[in-house]
């Protein structure tokens, strides 16, 4: 450990801040926009480039059956657990230049910054490119992280298809991806630790001057998928009386949702609609059909069924009351993750040593390692963005920001390697 | 006068149902479901199974530059104005067989009805095929007629845009259709008077076992576009007292709209949310923008503005409480129409020989004949549509009901064919 803490690291920011520049223009939309869905052919761009910049490092690379890319440091003891880093690239639509790609090329600079100082690690360090932690294309976020922790069969995944009907199957192959789902998923012990290095996609850091987030939980996340079946007709000759208009009670249902997740009082408590389709969709057709998603997220997972509890029971009453019929799907409520004690304490150790300001937090947005802690130990280190701004295309965390979050990253690996 | 109300009118409505079921199978959509947006293929398909049933019944077919269609029965006095029928053949996504093509099909059947006894027109009669009368492709209903009544000018017409991105200039060109659109306007006393046969779109004539209706007044629509920007995030990070939801505050305009419709206490307003886009429309992203198409429609022009004032009034409110922007655009709010008494006296009469009882009304859904009132005495025919149902596959109309109407539109081209 004091091995560890001496090191003199010193992060090449400059090369990492145009290496995330670059990234961010590979993209479906003109730059400044960062959208890559997976299996895009801007994603698989982006992942031909990082894989590039690994093997410039001598690193080795693995992909398994859905596309997650395992880049290892071997460590001088090859048959210990390795010690896992690493995120995400795809990005949703209209979407910033450092959510994922932070832990990703963040992840590969922390591993360069110790081979430049002559760090040899015990155990082996393997950075993951996890396969769409976003939602976009399949509806449910964290695809790659899913199948690893088991959280989803193989039986599950092919079943997935895109707006377009498009299954996981069809476009995996594509892509280039190959090989039974089933063995994407990890044993207990493949990581001794798993540590992911992200912007905080929220306001506290920059607000109190924080460099660093040492995050203790990951918040709680469902998404519902709901339908609302009325009736259609002219929207001249349809008159107020008879409608059953599918939209007015979606809109009822939306406001619902906001209501019930400021209704329980906590700041953690959030609820969106997303995504809204309108059918038929003509100015001159009263809606008969409407297809919302929401996202409904909590730190407390009971919380979070209340809310999906107050939601389900204003639907019934705006169905009874104006005559449509309501369905609910859910299509994930996954519990919330618990980090590991002795990993949350050396982040600490190592801001300490790094000479950065940490605090401990939750994390409320989803993330990969909410599922790698189905199978392995797991922390998270957050840097600030400005405003708390993520999802779009004015996400920033400044170079300071990044280069304290590396070297945090970097130290907290050469520790946890060394053990 | 006489020798109309003598002929031994016979509609051939087993030929007449079976050409409106051939006209629904071709379609964009899988039948039943007809989805016929202009310039589709289907469309073009369609117009040319269309113009093939006119020149087998001899008669002469005409196009002008955006591809409305005048088949003409010439008169024994052909420098006279000319007696018009005719309806659209373009449909909405996921609608019916019977909106537009009773007009078009039943038209060319009445003539193919008076040519069979061996009525000879003294004026021409000419039935014309209007060009999307739907609003779908570009937001405006009644291009065709709205050109034709000079109510839209050749500028405004190559403005429009469809959402895609293509203007009217390259889709027309497409599907064949040239020349200056300033030509397409004609001049008052072009048609001594046009009579459009038409499904009601509204329950009444059904319910009250009516034949025809006979429209005294067309009622006026006023279409807006709205767009609400709010402020964009990731659904889990951004916290609930923090946000400036888009979607949440369209939600509160649409319900703001149907209040405002109910709220004039009179059958006749109606007011209609049929399109929504949520922008960036990511299951875990808080809807930055949401773009509304919204439809208001009353007989009273002042009673329908009202309602647009008190949406305009509903949108500052919300503006203001949730920090959001909207803004409005008109598509159009056209006057209501009168329908020439002339007319709708001759369509009694033809109803009272053809032994249909009859009702006067007033039409509460869009048609081409409020434009062509721009430069023609004009009324309209309604039949009976199962339910009021219509834009929906099931829109039903009975081969009775057809075959009563197309007999009174017979009759009353004659008789004002023959002045």
């Amino acid at each position: 450990m004091s091995s560890a803490n001496s090191l003199l690291i010193s992060v090449d920011v400059n090369r990492l801040t145009g290496e995330l520049t670059t990234l961010a223009g590979i993209t479906e939309a003109g730059p400044p926009v960062v959208t890559r869905v997976v299996f895009s052919e801007a994603d698989l761009r982006a992942r031909e480039w990082v894989k590039g910049l690994c093997r410039e490092a001598g690193l080795m690379i693995r992909e398994d059956a859905v596309g997650n890319t395992f880049v290892r440091w071997e460590g001088s003891e090859p048959g210990l657990a390795a010690v896992g880093t690493g995120s995400h690239i795809d990005a949703i639509p209209n979407a910033g230049a450092y959510d994922g790609a932070v832990g990703v090329l963040g992840g590969l600079e922390a591993i360069r910054a110790l081979q430049r100082v002559g760090y040899r690690p015990r155990r082996a360090i393997e950075l993951v490119i996890f396969t769409s932690e976003e939602p976009t294309r399949f509806g449910i976020g964290c695809l790659g992280s899913r199948l690893m922790g088991g959280v989803l069969s193989a039986e599950q995944a092919l079943a997935l298809r895109d707006k377009d009907g498009h299954g996981l199957e069809e476009l995996r192959s594509a892509a280039g991806f190959a090989g039974p789902l089933g063995w994407v998923k990890l044993a207990e012990g493949h990581y001794s630790a798993f540590v992911e290095l992200h912007i905080e996609q929220g306001p506290i850091l920059e607000r109190e001057g924080i460099d660093i987030g040492v995050v203790t939980h990951i918040a709680a996340p469902a998404s519902l998928r709901v339908v609302i079946e009325g009736e259609g007709g002219h929207a001249g000759a349809m008159l107020m009386p008879v409608r059953h208009d599918a939209f007015c009670a979606a809109s009822e249902l939306v406001l619902a949702l906001e209501a019930a997740a400021k209704a329980t009082g906590v700041i953690d408590t959030v609820g969106t609609v997303g995504v809204c389709e309108v059918f038929p969709g003509a100015v001159n057709s009263v809606p008969s059909r409407v297809r919302l998603e929401t996202d409904i997220r909590d730190i407390d997972g009971a919380r979070r069924d209340g809310v999906i509890a107050s939601l389900k029971t204003a639907a019934e009453e705006i169905a009874e009351r104006r005559g449509v019929r309501i369905g609910f799907e859910t299509v994930n409520a996954d519990p919330p993750a618990t980090c590991e004690p002795a990993i949350v304490e050396a982040i600490e150790r190592a801001a300490k040593v790094a000479g950065r300001s940490s605090q401990r937090m939750v994390s409320r947005a989803y993330h990969d390692s909410l599922f790698v802690a189905r199978f392995a130990p797991v922390a998270m280190i957050f840097i600030p963005c400005r405003g708390g701004v993520s999802h779009r295309p004015d996400e920033y965390a400044s170079p300071e920001w990044i280069a304290g979050g590396v070297e945090v990253l970097a130290r907290t690996l050469a520790e946890l390697a060394s053990q």
